[in-house]
């Protein structure tokens, strides 16, 4: 009999934020958890996102029983369509988190069929060698769940995002049955969402953004302008009834959002009377004060709804003095400049407007130290893997378990490509497999590295100047003056001389007829330029020889 | 007689965050408060800083009586250099705001004799039609001062940066006596720092983080690193304290902190024993628990000291497992992401890692909403003018003055550029003076506007394509093939085929010989680009005829 063993090996979402991706594998079987993209760093120059490493499961591809998605975020379903270009694998997911992956399937028009499994939390499934619970978990979007996932080496409970709401919007809170049943058959390793690992206390209940959006509606004597992420259904809900008790229409503005209500009403996750719901077109026929408007933009993107408001660019309405504007989601690290200089434009143009550090218009989805500690003691499980976070994240949720009584050898803090195995009741560290960021650019996937990026960097920094020289083949001369021109380095104005100069720089270099002439001309005028100027721009030279 | 009022123009500080400079007009007399610099937004790409517009100044260079300094922070002091460069006026500042100016006058070599007075607080001093009161307030930096301005309308008080702590690291609270003298006497306006106007309660004390500090240095097994801001000089002290009483020598590290330190040393605003200081070379042969290191770096700058550790490029150590790392100073907005990355890698090379999400190791040094109250009822103020901060907290300011019972018309929540007058005991909007940002790269002052920072952004965005083209300028014909280069476009080996491909498009361009070939090329080419790859970089066209 071959040495089987469990082993569990984290693709992406363990270490960074995003692209949330699990591999499960026990002898010839592989299933896998979430395929989720993430949103670039500032310093990921033009990047749009980035997806997981399919590597380990190109090398694997004939082990893959299935994929099995814990909610419809798109850290977590966002990379399923590339997925899909490569994998032909059952999918398996709850009915909003299936019409969310639809709506993107439809999208990319892949060429085959894909199996869809549309499960209910509280059911069971068996894939491959994997029995899999599916239990309901409390989040920003309805129909979340964790997972139960029985090995033949013992029972993984993998936590999906989650929080503890016992008065969630939807009236459906986190499964403790569940978990307790869990914790009745043996958890040997527990996975979970470490995001608010280093805030104190529990995570509000959405009801604290129910009391703070009616406070709102109470208040405000014109227009309300509600932003948030199209993905935060509950949070619709939430301004739906809001403007339901306060006689106000409800427009919704912005491709996904709509597309999103829309899936979600069909579904029976958001509940909307007929006659409430009405088109933007309409809402601007109708009295200022029996309007709500709800659209994407509170992270200040500048293309968004929001992001056009507040620069006046917006095709089909404006901000109006008296608008009451509310920023109801969390800022992403990273957007904060983004995010509050939509806010200033916004009162800038006259509106009055809300956000999270002045009134409680949103809280975390996520839990936090005592959630997390709530969680370890429901489960009590003998190992313990923090997940879906950042390094310090991770580590803060790794001192979280100690204090409730986890031994420090039982955890494991690793981050993406680290395997971990298990055998007769012990966990052990595997090997690491390479994982390499794969961005997605405009149409190309992994066809930008690092190279790319740090050539992006110092273009961005000090702009760029372009030397063209055109020689005689036969003695090495000049054939004309060279060429000097330049983007992002200075007015043209002042270039003017300085390119002059340079020019004479470039011919004293041609002169010297060196036996590498880009790369002497490159040096000398990099010297030149940085004695003057004390900047440093991209110099690209090139030799024609005619 | 002329109809003479006080003109107060906001230059820098109001509506934005940092390079704070405030005028104030009467008949022929202006004097100006600070002088600082801002730290450029990510999207003002390869900008170090932004200094103040002077034209207003330039117009009205021979009013100028002086220029009076609240602080030795930055974004009140950093731009004294360039001001100087222009302007040759006294200056007043406090002792150790003066050490700081002085510095940077050192360095900037000006070929002038400047009039320096240094005035202590407590003092007062005339300058022009207006008689100046320097009180103390606290704040992260010692001898701060705010202004009690006597004007020939009345009496305006500018808070500066400051915040009410009663156990403050001098001992030296804010002077809440003149505060109520002034009160007294009557404030007509008040002008006070809104940073913290969003922020609930009252600022913590300073003693917050000498507690949490003494907790770090108790627990501590081998070396601590605390990174802070170089001119956090009362964080200097605290750490010095916390080394003192573990009995752990300390290393400063770093040109500016170095720096600073000798020169509060020297003024009394730091006490430290002479045996107690060791240098960065001593440090790394004591015993690990015998060591404190204080650098810079706690914004996760790249070049700073903690960035180099936190990548393993430092020249003269490295971190080493065990080693306790502080972080001791906020996060700017904008550099979250840095800093976290810099906190990720820390723990990556075995560093545990403090910093303020996990322990109250910084304590900001600007008021929060009940000190910001608190300085409205102690002054007393007819009207009220909130300062130093982007437009939403100015907003927030304004709404808790109203809280105090001043109405609201008698608050001005205005930006740069706007000037306020008060005649008769009234106050106006006046004109706008139009204020320009003013770049500072390099060497560089104001070469740099928007049209650079636009194409660096489209160049850090999908990188630059140069085509150039030769043709015989007789018969217009192309004398060899095109030359097509790329930077941070996308790596070699996808460029090639494409490139052959867009060789060809040019090709054809050129056949049809139209009236502006680059022009023509450069759209051809932009929409092959697009085509093939959904993106959009920079295109350069160079055509040379010989």
């Amino acid at each position: 009999m071959k040495n089987k063993s469990l082993k569990i090996i984290p693709i992406g979402g363990l270490g960074e934020v995003g692209r949330n991706m699990m591999i499960y594998e026990y002898d010839d079987d592989i299933i896998i958890v979430d395929c989720g993209l993430m949103f670039p760093n500032n310093d990921m120059l033009g990047v749009d996102y980035i997806i997981p490493d399919f590597q380990y499961l190109r090398n694997n591809r004939e082990k893959i029983r299935g994929i099995i998605f814990t909610h419809g975020h798109e850290d977590h379903i966002g990379a399923v369509n590339y997925f899909l270009e490569e994998f032909n694998v059952p999918i398996y997911a709850t009915p909003l988190t299936m019409g969310l992956i639809k709506v993107k399937l439809g999208k990319a028009s892949l060429n085959k069929d894909v199996s869809l499994h549309t499960v209910q939390a509280g059911n069971q499934i068996r894939v491959g060698k994997f029995k899999i619970d599916f239990f309901h978990v409390c989040h920003s979007i309805p129909d979340s769940v964790g997972l139960g996932i029985e090995t033949p080496e013992g029972l993984i409970v993998q936590s999906g995002d989650y929080k503890f709401d016992h008065t969630p919007v939807d009236n459906w809170p986190t499964d403790y049955a569940k978990l307790v049943e869990f914790s009745k058959r043996g958890v040997l390793a527990l996975i979970a969402d470490s995001t608010n690992s280093t805030r104190p206390g529990w995570t509000p209940s959405e009801q604290v953004v129910s009391e703070a959006l009616d406070k709102v509606f109470a208040q405000a004597k014109e227009r309300i302008i509600v932003a948030s992420f199209a993905s935060l259904v509950s949070r619709m809900q939430q301004v739906v009834n809001a403007a339901k008790k306060y006689n106000r229409k409800i427009a919704f503005v912005g491709t996904s959002m709509v597309e999103n209500a829309k899936i979600a009403q069909k579904l029976g996750f958001l509940t909307i009377d007929e006659d409430q719901k009405i088109s933007i077109e309409e809402a601007l026929h109708l009295p200022d004060e029996k309007v709500a408007i709800m659209c994407t933009g509170a992270q200040g993107e500048p293309t968004s709804i929001l992001g056009r408001l507040s620069r006046g660019t917006q095709r089909q309405f404006d901000i109006k003095e008296g608008d009451t504007v509310v920023l109801s989601s969390k800022v992403i690290p990273g957007n904060e400049e983004a995010v509050y200089s939509t806010i200033n434009d916004l009162f800038r143009r006259g509106a009055n407007v809300i956000y999270e550090q002045i009134a409680p218009v949103h809280v975390s989805g996520h839990g936090s130290q005592e959630d997390i500690k709530l969680l370890l003691h429901l489960t009590r499980p003998k190992y313990f893997i923090p997940a879906y976070g950042e390094l310090r994240q991770m580590k803060q949720s790794a001192i979280l378990a100690m204090q409730t009584g986890i031994p420090e050898r039982h955890i494991a803090v690793v981050e993406d490509g680290q395997s971990i195995t298990f055998k007769n009741n012990k966990m052990r560290m595997g090997d690491i497999k390479p994982i390499s960021m794969v961005f997605v650019d405009g149409s190309g996937v992994g066809d930008i590295g690092p190279d790319e990026m740090r050539d992006r960097e110092l273009l961005s920094k000090d702009g760029i100047i372009l030397v063209h020289v055109i020689l005689n083949k036969h003695d090495g001369s000049l054939v004309i003056n060279p060429e000097v021109v330049s983007r992002g380095f200075t007015s043209t104005k002042e270039a003017d001389g300085l390119f002059n100069r340079a020019r004479n720089t470039i011919i004293n270099t041609v002169k010297r007829n060196p036996t590498n002439l880009e790369k002497d001309i490159t040096k000398t005028l990099s010297g030149f330029i940085y004695r003057e100027t004390r900047r440093r721009p991209t110099i690209m030279v090139t030799v024609s020889n005619i």
